[in-house]
């Protein structure tokens, strides 16, 4: 596993690590916000201002045309393979950077500097990288581990609130695999100071979650699995906003997951139907409705292209109780489409 | 490490292989000649007609556009992780195809057919997969072991003499990395009947050189480097040839290679001159002289780009004698032009 680094200070953390490399060697991976609101953290003394690649932010930039973009520019630079690739940004450049890294001459060195609460306790921890392809969601990439991966919370301050609640999504759905415990801690947080020592430490607790899992499994044979919670919908709503250009973000996708899957627990796993409705209020309470982006016929067919299944109908991971998880719920077009239909109606 | 299973009767053992795995679920991948050649001596029982993907030939056609041709039928033909793509034909399907289903939902199941000498003594074996970018060879791919490799050299029987001469410049590699004795079995060999069980038995001793030092170093951090020899030269040979749009195999490119890189290991590593010039004369006996594709000096500026250099200079595996290799040697440009420069005198 990488080493993973809780700090403050993300430019001595980086110092440390690069460890007198040559800045010529040094490449910066950022999009348009990152370049402008991040890049000065880092300190310019570590890389040449020649070295930073700049791409396109949303997901439709999420493309094997700007990795191929990003690899030209390695190549014609002269990267070799202890050169080292910093993707400074969210989900969408660490997931696409570590790709990058992974396949330039068979894997480069790689540091995730994830500036989004999302890309914090999600993308840049657990070694998936991808890119999208005709609008699926990570159809291409590899498991690949950074060397490591610094989260400084200060980057947080400035972050619009609807991007805080992206990332909140994942946290809640580490609470929802660890127990009720964890769970009514995330009930109590302040979003509104994310940049709080108090909310680095529930940072931590969230990544310890996925780190732990991902320790045990890395390539998804089995419990990592429990990851998916609210994905399998929750990628499907994704790609039918893709389609439509819609900007949906990931976590609004995994939280709208997250409710069809509970539905389905309740239904499928003997998931309790008080807590359910407690937890969709709180949900309903701090995040906008769900308007649906497509027919649940449509969703089933684009659960179809998820790579948890391997045999017919969809793979779910569903919950029994709050942190015992249960994976492998083969879930017919029936069940998921009432579960979707559900959610649209109280979702109004 | 993958199996590698050596037989006279490929079709059995990829049945066994693929064990009833779904004909909707196996996908081949072929180039045009191996389609037309190949492709029937596989049954078609095991998979259906339409999930044949047929790539172009050539070293241009090794491609991040083909690999995307690749995805994009895989994904529309709803592939799945544990859906099987067989890589039927030369090192260029081989590694492409390995590149393509180690990148697929980050890594579908894969088999390796190899169908000429090159790709069963080299490429298919030992998990480097990978395409060219922007006239570099293999610039992007990945370590992926496929799950088996099927080496059949019934294929063979009909491959033209130029291609059996390309693979065997890998074997004359392995045995200068093993010893004179298994020099000597090579001197000796029937080239004219690579289809013989005698010279399976040749290709298996290769295959296990081979496979002794990947099992030893799968990524290629220290052991793995003793098989770039010849290549370092090779590559940049092969780089100059696609740059100018001129036809020559990768064996050519890498016996080229293996003189060039012995002329240094006789004044770098103390290689025995006596020795040398029996290798040259054996190689010139049967391979067409070398013909200069670029100068000395852009040859060298090409090796600039090699995956193994990891500072100033050049990195050179060469030989202390038959069977001692040395690994790191960094050489000056001045040693390289000069060894670059006899060959070419000595090869017109």
């Amino acid at each position: 596993m990488s080493d993973i680094i809780f700090t403050s200070d993300v430019q001595s953390e980086l110092d440390l690590r690069l460890n007198g490399t040559d800045p010529g060697h040094v490449f910066i991976l950022t999009d348009r916000n990152t370049y402008r609101h991040c890049l000065n953290t880092l300190g310019s003394r570590l890389f040449l201002p020649e070295n930073v690649i700049v791409t396109d932010v949303g997901e439709t930039s999420k493309s094997l045309e700007s990795v191929t973009a990003i690899w030209q520019t390695l190549s014609s630079r002269g990267a070799r393979r202890n050169s080292v690739l910093v993707n400074l940004g969210g989900g969408l450049v660490t997931d696409m950077g570590g790709f990058a890294a992974s396949c330039f001459k068979r894997g480069m060195r790689c540091i995730n500097i994830p500036t989004t609460l999302l890309a914090q306790v999600d993308a840049s921890v657990g070694g998936k990288t991808g890119v999208n392809l005709d609008g699926l969601k990570n159809e291409i990439g590899t498991f690949a581990l950074p060397e490591c991966v610094i989260i400084d919370n200060s980057f947080l301050k400035t972050l619009p609130p609807r991007q805080i609640l992206s990332g909140f999504a994942e946290m809640l759905k580490h609470a929802l695999l660890t127990g009720n415990e964890a769970w009514q801690e995330l009930l109590a947080v302040d979003l509104s100071h994310p940049e709080s020592p108090a909310f680095l430490r529930l940072i931590e607790k969230s990544v310890g979650v996925k780190k732990q899992i991902v320790d045990a499994d890395p390539q998804e044979h089995g419990i990592r699995k429990a990851l998916n919670l609210g994905h399998t919908v929750g990628h499907a709503i994704e790609s039918a906003a893709i389609a439509q250009g819609v900007e949906l973000y990931h976590g609004e996708a995994v939280v709208y997951g997250l409710m069809v899957e509970l539905a389905l627990s309740v239904h499928i796993a003997g998931f309790d139907t008080d807590k359910y409705h407690e937890i969709l209020r709180f949900i309903h309470s701090i995040y906008p409705p769900y308007i649906p982006l497509a027919t649940p016929e449509h969703l089933y067919k684009l659960m179809g292209h998820d790579k948890k299944n391997d045999r017919g109908g969809v793979n779910f991971t569903l919950l029994k109780s709050m942190g015992e998880f249960t994976l492998d719920n083969y879930c017919t077009q029936a069940q998921v489409t009432a579960a979707l239909e559900r959610i649209t109606i109280n979702g109004k």
